[in-house]
């Protein structure tokens, strides 16, 4: 018996065999809240509506959520509307992901093994399945919680407007495109991931801790966490776009190549850009020792951006 | 001078003449807003900031602001935060219009007399200005007013957000287009409109009462004269492209008829469709009776939007 315990326990104390439990928890939970703010699909306009579910509750990892909501464990949150506030932050990642594969973006035909939402809808509906994504997004962070949580609700919004705008995911787009074809430099390929990738999961981190009461210098140390783990994400993104197979991407490898995008692998070469991860990755777990709670999960969550194979 | 004092007396008793003054000063100080919240041209990514500038300081008439604002006298309103969610308004309207003009939407090569953003920017930059404008609209809405404006500012949020999203703006688009080269029925035609043009004009009255601290029965006093108005306001827009010439209109005329698209001329007739706009602000001059402040502008407006011919 006593064996048993100790067993259990050194299982519990594995980061990265920690992380996936508590991440799909949180996926089921945050598709029942996206499946119940969305409008059903067989109500008018339909198409429109079958879109946005197709495009938001398509298969993922729903990381995003996952990070919203370590972070309002983190410091102890307790009230439900960082559930909601972690559905419409997953709204808005699908709102990007939905106009970044149009033809006129990155013309991609697959998404997550599956055909992307214009190859599905048509381009027209793509557009706006996206744009009643963002709004809904809104509408969604806007009606999170109760009449007490003013505060938070107005804070998390207000990450949210600002990591999409233009200081943001769609400023880091433009960049992003802009970089196509030219030479890639360290310095502007991680300015692009900053804002590409970085500010939607610095806003996650920071929402998540909006929701649970944390204070300023709380918010700081959980930003600089996610800052290290979203460019680790992104830097990881850049390597198995390089490496990996259509079959583990769910997406065509070696688009980013193809195209000449600006890259960490096209910047500094594959073996550094490996380093460069697992850099990052050692980093975020000797942050996360700082954190009052939840150290062993966001290690593993560390571990999960270090070890992921799509 | 007994003469000339009356004489003033009756030019400010024409509800024609008084609303357009007002008009015109409350589009210099939204400009303004709208100006000081947008990053500026020169920073970067440039082409994004010069695109988002282009479309919404576009020349315009800044109806919607307008309607704010006067919502927001009659019900006696002082906070200043009223003025950046009309800014926050304008802005998310620009960005429907930059998205309805990408060529997978209605294609339209004009808009205000200038090249439509696609034209001026291409289609990458156009789309995602589109969104960085509605992102930005959030940002300005979620940052109006001051502490002491919570419920104001949460309440005029989720206006936005409501008027944007699928049973708003983009759902009305979603139906316009799926309208087309179909029979168009009064009623069918009435539901576009009231999403695609109703709900946004809907919005910016509620906006206004709301930062006025309007109460529940004000808020649907207000609501139903601007549902009269937004409809009227899509009404005249059917006759005037069906009627005027592309000079008149700044962007091409008779382009609903070459599109087959689901409006009230094509469903009643170029008669009964003027009949309808003259019927409608009539309508909204005898909702305007029973307000308590600024009947003569919301008459005005309802002049305005009958005798508009652009």
């Amino acid at each position: 018996m006593g064996k048993r315990c100790s067993k259990t326990s050194k299982v519990t104390r594995d980061p990265t065999r920690m992380f996936e439990p508590f991440r799909a928890r949180i996926a089921v939970r945050v598709d029942r809240e996206i499946g119940r703010a969305l409008p059903r699909a067989n109500t008018s306009p339909a198409p429109l509506h079958r879109a946005m579910r197709y495009a938001v509750l398509a298969p993922g990892k729903r990381i995003r959520p996952a990070i919203v909501l370590l972070s309002f464990q983190t410091y102890g949150g307790r009230s439900s509307g960082a559930w909601a506030a972690a559905a419409a932050i997953e709204m808005a990642h699908a709102f990007s992901l939905a106009h970044d594969d149009l033809p006129c973006m990155d013309d991609d035909d697959f998404r997550r093994g599956r055909p992307t939402l214009h190859k599905k809808f048509g381009e027209a509906i793509a557009l706006l399945a996206g744009d009643a994504l963002l709004a809904a997004a809104f509408q969604v962070a806007a009606a999170a919680g109760g009449p007490r949580d003013g505060a938070a609700r107005e804070k998390s919004l207000m990450e949210l407007a600002e990591a999409v705008g233009p200081g943001g995911m769609v400023g880091g787009q433009v960049l992003d495109m802009l970089g196509e074809g030219r030479p890639a430099r360290r310095e502007s390929v991680r300015r692009i991931h900053r804002l590409k990738t970085g500010a939607l999961i610095r806003a996650c981190a920071r929402t998540g801790a909006h929701w649970a009461g944390a204070g300023r210098r709380q918010v700081e140390q959980v930003s600089r966490i996610a800052d290290t783990l979203g460019l680790a994400f992104q830097v990881g993104d850049d390597y198995l776009n390089a490496t990996a197979s259509r079959k583990q991407l769910g997406k065509a490898g070696g688009s980013d190549a193809a195209r000449r995008k600006a890259t960490y692998v096209r910047a500094v070469g594959l073996d550094a850009t490996r380093a460069e991860l697992t850099r990052l990755c050692g980093e975020a777990r000797r942050l996360a020792r700082r954190l009052p709670r939840r150290q062993d999960l966001w290690a593993g969550l560390a571990d999960f951006v270090e070890a992921r194979q799509n």
